[in-house]
């Protein structure tokens, strides 16, 4: 039987993305039943708002969604849809893996998994203005928060997908030097969890600015990356940077109960509506949503048929080296699966 | 006559390589008189502090510091002695040049300057805890600031370095649509300075998490950055990474009044005292001084001489490539100066 799931195409790029991807997804026996729900401006255009009350059901009662790219209305002090979606269904794991596909850039090994802290931090700071120097909005405060309780648990998701998946090393990334209590807190929380592992999965310790230094220099030397709310989102991107761009990024947000999988790049408006877009993330973020259904051979098949779809550079666009097109590549993957 | 300046050796491998850069200054008719004084743990020492009111007292009066390495005391609550000298002397931009000089790399024509507020954001942080699941250290806080005054100087720092030096560009880097306040005043102080310099230099704006991508793919689009204290330490060190490491990488403390020019590297305990310590960030921080001071031809002299050494791999340092060490790279330059 199928398993209900909520698609939100999203803005953009995101309707045809979504129809290349649902039409990969028919071709191997479609394993979802899609509710499909909008969000962002085409939450605005069908509802009235950008997370409309039934898209917020439908995923309570699916406690699983794909999520195409939304754009955050500009202005009117709204909060970026994505981050509503974290803290309503209390995503406290945002997993970002990131492996060389296309091998004539830079980097030839990279396969690493970054586990980021997806609720707390200078994320959901508290901001306001202090008087100085007689200008009452001379100064801003921003005030964020962690809780020991989310970094023990997004550690041991780290650790636990480390020695679920055979992987080597959970790199914990802090700048506790600095943010004695915000990040001190994270790491000794962090350490104390590690503990708890001894034997089954080794671990290191980073500061985030030679982190970053060390992942463009020795990025063979990471494996699974722990760490907060803001350093994993520069560390992320910064990690797709290796490989050649978002072109091929898939991200997952994971709750207790609820999963929602997203292609981390944007809605590209430029460019919508012209079948230039790549689905490629997008497609990867539906191999790591049957993966966390437990469909793990059709995620495997999927995933193999998209990369070597892209090593070929059968039917691809552009950006990936081809003259193909949104439709072209879904059509190249199918001939593969 | 000679420039008054303090010289700190620092801890570790700092008094090998201050060895080797008062030599090459020597060799070049030393335009500095030193005072020399201690901090860190050599501060510890010599006068039971780590960083002494006599080292303070020295920069107040030459305005002027070349400082080691420093190692900040671990436990018993030390703050950072760089942190520290930062705030005393209101050393407001943290600059960061970084140019590709080993042609080997995966990265050939980096040539990037890091401007980075030095005085605020996260890095004067109030921290404490709060209650949290009956635990009283269950949760922490932590509020950065930010003014507006440091959000104009910085940017104003940032566009006149470009005009003066030829520079095409300036990115400002921000994370304003999550920090609506704090980055985002930051944000929109740099852009009503960027218009002043309207048809002096180009500027543009990116997001952190994207910025850093870029840097990694597209390192050539980079020209001078703009940034706060948190994203331009991640940052600097990134960059630093692009052109293989902190071998090479000086920086510049500036103030109004004073300033303190650096490596950026560390004091690396484990090879002190062994000559095996590369000595050219000191010499290379040597030559932002000596540009500071404004001994433009010395600066430029000196810079050659450290570049086609390295480039050349003549007696340089294992790190380098070469079975020198601290001296006999030291000896190279001479020789080629
Ligand atoms: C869109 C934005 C709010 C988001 C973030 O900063 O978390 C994005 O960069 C990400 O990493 O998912
Ligand atoms: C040593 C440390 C406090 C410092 C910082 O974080 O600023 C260093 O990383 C730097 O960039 O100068």
């Amino acid at each position: 039987s199928k398993i209900q799931a909520t698609l939100i195409p999203g803005d953009g790029i995101g309707p045809e993305i979504t129809k290349a991807v649902t039409a990969v997804l028919d071709h191997m026996g479609q394993p979802f039943e899609w509710d499909v729900q909008q969000a962002g401006m085409a939450g605005i255009d069908a509802e009235g708002v950008p997370l409309p009350q039934n898209t917020i059901d439908s995923i309570r009662r699916t406690n699983l969604a794909l999520k195409g790219p939304l754009t955050t209305p500009v202005g009117g002090g709204f909060t970026s849809i994505n981050l509503q979606l974290r803290q309503e269904f209390e995503l406290f794991a945002n997993v970002r893996p990131t492996k060389t596909i296309k091998t004539d850039g830079r980097y030839d090994n990279v396969d690493m998994v970054i586990f980021r802290e997806n609720l707390e931090g200078y994320y959901i700071a508290d901001e306001g203005y202090i008087e100085h120097n007689g200008d009452p909005e001379g100064k801003v405060y921003s005030t964020g928060y962690n809780t020991k309780e989310e970094a023990r648990r997004i550690t041991r998701a780290a650790f636990d997908y480390a020695v679920a998946n055979g992987r080597k090393k959970v790199s914990i990334v802090h700048k506790a030097n600095i943010l004695k209590l915000l990040s001190g807190m994270f790491l000794e929380e962090a350490r104390e969890i590690a503990k708890e592992y001894e034997g089954k999965v080794a671990w290191d310790e980073r500061i985030v600015d030679a982190c970053a230094m060390q992942m463009v220099m020795y990025p063979d030397d990471f494996d699974v990356i722990v760490t907060t709310n803001l350093f994993g989102d520069i560390l992320s991107d910064l990690a797709a940077g290796l490989v050649g761009g978002l072109g091929l990024a898939p991200g997952a947000n994971i709750g207790k109960d609820a999963a929602i999988f997203e292609a981390v790049h944007g809605s590209a408006p430029d460019i919508a509506g012209q079948q230039k877009a790549n689905p490629c993330a997008f497609l990867m973020a539906a191999g790591l949503m049957l993966e966390h259904v437990g469909k793990t051979d059709d995620a495997e098949r999927l995933r193999k048929a998209v990369i070597g779809t892209v090593q070929a550079k059968d039917r691809v666009t552009p950006d990936l080296g081809g003259t193909g097109n949104t439709m072209s590549i879904a059509e190249a993957i199918m001939d593969r699966l």
